[in-house]
């Protein structure tokens, strides 16, 4: 098959490789019908990561038809449209019964997912089946319900956004955009998505975003500030992961606020008197997308939901070296890829 | 009238100062019925903040008889018995609104509780007035809602506490046991106190602890977890602060659970990429006490919440050097004064 490597930072390229076996009988190979990729891939792609010491396969959102299954494999059936959280779970351990599938006794992360076909550990707790066809214009919002939609939503879902919440979003990537949709959906009265670009701007209000603020870092959470009630937002959504994005995230919180983070964290340092002081707490983490999956689902079937919007280019995976290029200079929003 | 004055770390006295005079229209003078010495209060008396320049009254927990207000304070009227929040507020600006009256806009700390007469700015906002008369025996439990069991429930509420809640806590000193307490009237089905004294053991137990847990770091975390379905606490109550109890609280909680805290910062370090990676919840803060009367009060005076009996020692005013030294060298889980 052919699939996508990184060789090293900023080397990355469509090989040709073995197709995955099934290893354990909790395995499904999927046939990939589109993949992504994610802002989180670009960490390893800057080299801004652990020092990589060899290749390896990267990309861990699909969506695809199951093509093969493990025997002990009950609930998912060869043929299936399937959609696939970026993390494998069992879903049936204490850690997943508590709705944090990511530290699943069984569970982990994969990458491998922008190939022509990926091997799925823990299928039957890991798939959603999609009943019925599923058309291109459906692709988009199911694809990405394997990892960005359900991110924004667990920044919100983690802040405790709810109906009536002021919200502040940190970050204008996929992530950021999708939590002003989330936040949205959740009943937020008000969202002021913070963005210096001009399409994802636009994308922000689409996603029904109130305000926008420019300015970054103290002046700009200053801003936020002034703009909910003087005292700043019930919640804020940290979707970046640098130590300046939560620092401009504490300051648009109001008192007694949560700082829902789902930016994986590098060099963050918290000010932990600042917060006590102020009793703004701090939730989140790695999104456990498979939690949400059963309430997501349905609506993004019935038209009523589509985060898909994010995809803002498609590629081929002949051209997996474009759409890295455009996520990184931040052409694309959110690279779609098509094997 | 007589008062505590903190000369230096370790030196406190008993002085005779001016009594406190009406300084704005918003204030009142209570005359002192009951007073106590706080663990925060041991904070300055061992030398441990920022270095002293100064010698100052201290203490922030009373309750007794107003004796004066200004002109603008109509809610509270001489004579009344009071309960007097840690901190004041005008309960009426944005962040009061919010439930968050330590950050209060016309809202700040003040000591001098230990003492005679003691002057509460913003008294409308402040002061909750006890209607009926108050004996000995309600008097310790009226007090305890001025810091330390609002405090306990504070850490136990931001924790998210609710039926069924597995709990940890972490501090055995009088907020911990109020923790375990408040935790136990939230619903809690198994509450883990962390404690190697008898005296403090036996409280925890007769206030709802289903464990005890006598090691620290850990093993004790190790012990906590292995109680607790293999997995660790729903909650964890750190009512501490220092940098080994709030690693030992992470270490006690569940992946996807909340730490809530409460004991003041001091040197406190959090692990925010395993934070990240567990789902594991910061919140919490200075208690926002006044918030939380209008509850407590009513079940106090029903005899149905008790939790004046973290008072184990009684002294006069005249010997408040000694109740720091028991509070200090922990022969008292809390020491009560009476003028």
């Amino acid at each position: 098959m052919r699939a996508t490597v990184l060789h090293s930072p900023g080397d990355i390229r469509l090989d040709t490789l073995p197709d995955p076996e099934i290893e354990a009988d909790t395995d499904a190979i999927v046939r990939v019908v589109a993949a992504c990729v994610c802002g989180s891939d670009l960490w390893p792609y800057r080299g801004l990561n652990k020092p990589q010491t060899e290749a390896h396969q990267i990309g861990h959102e699909q969506v695809g038809i199951v093509e093969r299954v493990g025997t002990d494999v009950s609930g998912i059936s060869v043929g299936d449209f399937v959609i696939a959280p970026f993390m494998y779970s069992d879903n049936t351990c204490a850690h997943c019964r508590n709705g944090v599938q990511t530290s699943c006794v069984n569970g982990g992360g994969y990458e491998g997912c922008q190939a022509e076909l990926v091997r799925v550990p823990q299928a039957d707790g890991t798939l959603v089946a999609v009943p019925g066809d599923v058309d291109d214009e459906l692709l988009p919002h199911l694809l990405a319900l394997t990892d960005v939609f359900p991110t924004g939503h667990h920044a919100a879902f983690s802040a405790g956004v709810t109906a009536g919440s002021t919200v502040a979003v940190v970050g204008d990537g996929a992530v950021g955009l999708s939590g002003v949709l989330a936040a949205k959906r959740l009943g937020a009265s008000t969202v002021v998505a913070m963005s210096r670009h001009a399409d994802r701007q636009e994308l922000a209000r689409r996603f029904g975003a109130d305000h926008i603020v420019e300015t970054r870092g103290k002046e700009g959470a200053a801003e936020v500030r002034e703009i909910l009630d003087g005292i700043g937002a019930d919640a804020v959504l940290e979707c970046v992961g640098t130590g300046e994005s939560m620092k401009q995230a504490f300051l648009s919180l109001r008192p007694g606020g949560t700082v829902g983070y789902v930016g994986v964290p590098h060099g963050v340092e918290l000010n932990v008197p600042a917060m006590f002081g102020r009793n703004q707490a701090l939730a989140g983490g790695v999104a456990p997308v498979r939690r949400y999956l059963d309430e997501l689902v349905p609506e993004v079937l019935s038209g009523a939901l589509q985060p898909g919007a994010v995809f803002d280019q498609t590629f081929t995976l002949d051209q997996v070296s474009d759409a890295y290029r455009a996520m990184d200079e931040r052409t694309a929003i959110k690279a779609l890829l098509r094997p």
